[in-house]
């Protein structure tokens, strides 16, 4: 017989504090820039764009714990604690000494982690009296996430979903319109950014930088209107250390404590949300635990991209940011892990990188659907494209582990299921996906459009 | 703040025994009859079809309790237990002083109760030196969940899925394919119910009816290959009552006693696997639980069909069973909850159903996505169009109780999500969805099918 599986927390020990790494780095993150005078960025400078407690947020290097408001905390017990689950057919299959177990973010009603951010996001947007948010969407998990929270607070929402995601997942769509809101396929004719991309590429097929322009184009020319983001920030990230805290104690439970967290890296709000609060025991008692970010090989920003300030969007209209970045203008190739093509990475992972406290790995789509599918005929999951990346990073160290017989406990994130991403697998099963390479010249010549600062 | 909303047992609680109500009855169900010699059936007239396992099962009417074997038990703690949730957010919008609460089988990887009743058919199967398992499935719910169970217990699994679902839904034949079975469009060319079935009439959608017809060909053509069925039949709603155990300890554990348990209703599987549980305690200490199926006004056999011996397949390949009927080639509409586009009901239940310890309600279509839509903007999960027939039903009792002022309890089996049902959300948002009326004399007609016993 096998031993516990699932590891549960009651609803009364859901965390009722964030966790905010910031105030605990040594080396803190290099301040992010005012785009057009490039000075250190205030509060200020951020609430014609974002809530007013988000932009706090974001800038916050002192509070390590952050309350989560009770309205907040209400809605996570629609469905939080997600489970912590032991994977042992998986284990089986692969014959590993290896412990894996997978926090399961993808028993979340919209089917993913970022339902965790977009709750308190338009939480904050009611309380501080605006009427609409908006915001860009790549696979569109984000999206469907922001829609349900949008209309548990009575919100309206726009969303501008990357086009060639539409195509490929066109029951997102169906179910940010189920919740309410509206969809529209970036680049678009409705704002002057999405205009001037289509005019200079008239195919193109979106990406996160050209819908993130166009939501907050619309965010700052619409009156009672915020714009929110579903990774990248430090806020989003911040709202996302709630599957990390409740995995610490659920690993508690389990009797182990990881030795290496892994998780898949888009703009960096999953992987954080799970590595935050077991980096802050590293921070305290000395760097033990190896943190590992999975990322597509075709928009490998981690690995091969350049630490620079750059901007967060195709058309720059977001401060500036201190990351690893490909350049903001990078196109990736059209993976099926739409949650995974952005060009760089959150300013307090970028700074942990540079400090070595963590590393990526890059992972070609096709060896991100060979695991998926392992996963899913031995868990009973079938993981989104995007989390197939970090099952991919899990199996390459457990299958290190079988070699050296060690032991080692891995903890990794399963960010979402892909029940809306069936395609892709079809696509696969057919043997009509490829991988996608890019050469060190056409990373270099993206990068030329990084400002100089 | 809300008071406790989800309550959930620890793995330790699954339960051990499945509950079998026929050996609880008090009027037993009248016996499943050789469909050559009408004479009552033998275990030994199942096992050519089914797993030896289940056909004793299926005709049990001694034991009250049947052990789970532990590898399915262990199985189940891949997912289960599954939450019981209050609905509070679906009580304030409906302003109704009625406590709702919902058994989420929504949560099951597969997205369905299904599953449930697939381990135990496999495992069985797969004990018994089988190794191939055949079955038809009408949203695809089932299909899914039994591709998935026999990659778990290494059987192939073959799976006629009816026509127009394939159309509706082709997202869960990939689900299927992804675990590994084929997956064929029923009516078929492939077996000769399909042939004959084809050239009667070309264009036929298909229906659960045609499915069964094909996949019992299958199995009884082709050496070590069983059939395995869904719903309708007593071992399945046997492995279902799962669900009503464990709500009966999480609902003590919310200090609560159902006055109203309710469930959608195909064959009966859901329904019963909730209700017979407690059905048992009103048995023993008196009828004071209502017990309601919300079946479609399109396909109504509980409110609408005869009582009569009848066959549970098109082709009149089964036995025939004492059953609630619309006719064995009854072709029901197409409306999108395909699960519940069957022309009988299990026999447990029309027995019950014809001693009035339970009853019926119909549900148009358009009602099912109101009250669905309804469901997912207040409680966060877009339902299964099926359960959206129980969600439609709760909403009229909750609505009695806020005009009486009764504050009753009132529980329910969200079955299934929507996810892969989205075209059918986007047709109803675009309002190209409409309701379904049947004449008694197309029911009178359909019911000349029926075989003189």
């Amino acid at each position: 017989m096998e031993k516990q599986k699932r590891f549960i927390l009651p609803e009364n020990d859901i965390p009722t504090q964030w966790y905010n790494i910031q105030a605990d780095m040594v080396n803190k993150p290099m301040p992010l820039l005012n785009p057009v005078t490039h000075r250190p960025l205030a509060v200020e400078d951020l609430t014609h764009i974002f809530c007013e407690a988000c932009s706090q947020q974001e800038l916050d290097t002192e509070h390590a714990w952050i309350d989560i408001p009770e309205e907040v905390r209400d809605r996570y017990k629609y469905y939080r604690a997600t489970p912590l689950v032991r994977a042992y057919a998986l284990e089986k299959a692969l014959d590993t000494p290896a412990h894996i177990f997978f926090k399961n973010e993808s028993t979340n009603p919209l089917g993913s982690h970022k339902i965790n951010s977009a709750l308190p996001q338009c939480y904050y947007c009611k309380q501080e009296g605006t009427t609409n948010v908006t915001t860009e969407t790549g696979a569109g998990q984000w999206g469907a996430a922001l829609s349900y929270a949008a209309s548990v607070f009575g919100l309206e929402a726009a969303v501008y979903q990357v086009k060639i995601s539409i195509q490929q997942k066109p029951y997102r769509s169906s179910i940010m319109r189920t919740f309410g809101a509206t969809v529209e396929g970036s680049p678009s004719m409705s704002t002057r950014a999405g205009k001037n991309i289509i005019t200079r590429e008239p195919n193109h097929p979106g990406s996160l930088g050209t819908a993130i322009s166009e939501a907050i184009e619309l965010a700052t020319t619409t009156p009672h209107c915020k714009y929110t983001l579903g990774s990248v920030l430090n806020h989003v990230t911040l709202h996302q250390t709630v599957i990390g805290l409740e995995a610490e104690r659920q690993m508690e439970l389990a009797g182990e404590y990881p030795d290496q967290v892994i998780a898949c890296f888009g703009g960096g709000s999953n992987f954080g949300g799970l590595a935050f609060p077991f980096m802050r025991h590293n921070i305290k008692d000395g760097w033990k635990t190896e943190f590992i970010a999975a990322e597509p090989a075709s928009c490998p920003k981690l690995t091969r991209g350049k630490f620079e300030y750059d901007f967060g969007d195709e058309a720059g209209y977001t401060p500036l940011l201190p990351m690893y970045t490909l350049g903001h203008d990078f196109k990736p190739a059209n993976i099926h892990a739409g949650g995974l093509r952005y060009h760089g990475a959150g300013v307090i992972i970028s700074q942990l990188l540079k400090d070595r406290l963590m590393y990526g790995v890059d992972i070609p789509q096709l060896e991100s659907f060979d695991a998926a599918i392992l996963f899913a005929r031995t868990e009973g999951i079938i993981p989104a494209p995007e989390s197939g990346h970090a099952i991919a990073a899990v199996i390459r160290e457990a299958r290190k582990c079988k070699e050296s017989g060690e032991s080692k406990t891995i903890l990794f994130c399963l960010s979402g299921h892909g029940l809306i991403d069936m395609t892709a697998y079809d696509n696969y099963i057919n043997g009509d996906l490829r991988n996608y390479t890019i050469t060190d010249e056409e990373i270099a010549k993206s990068l030329e459009a990084v400002p100089e600062v």
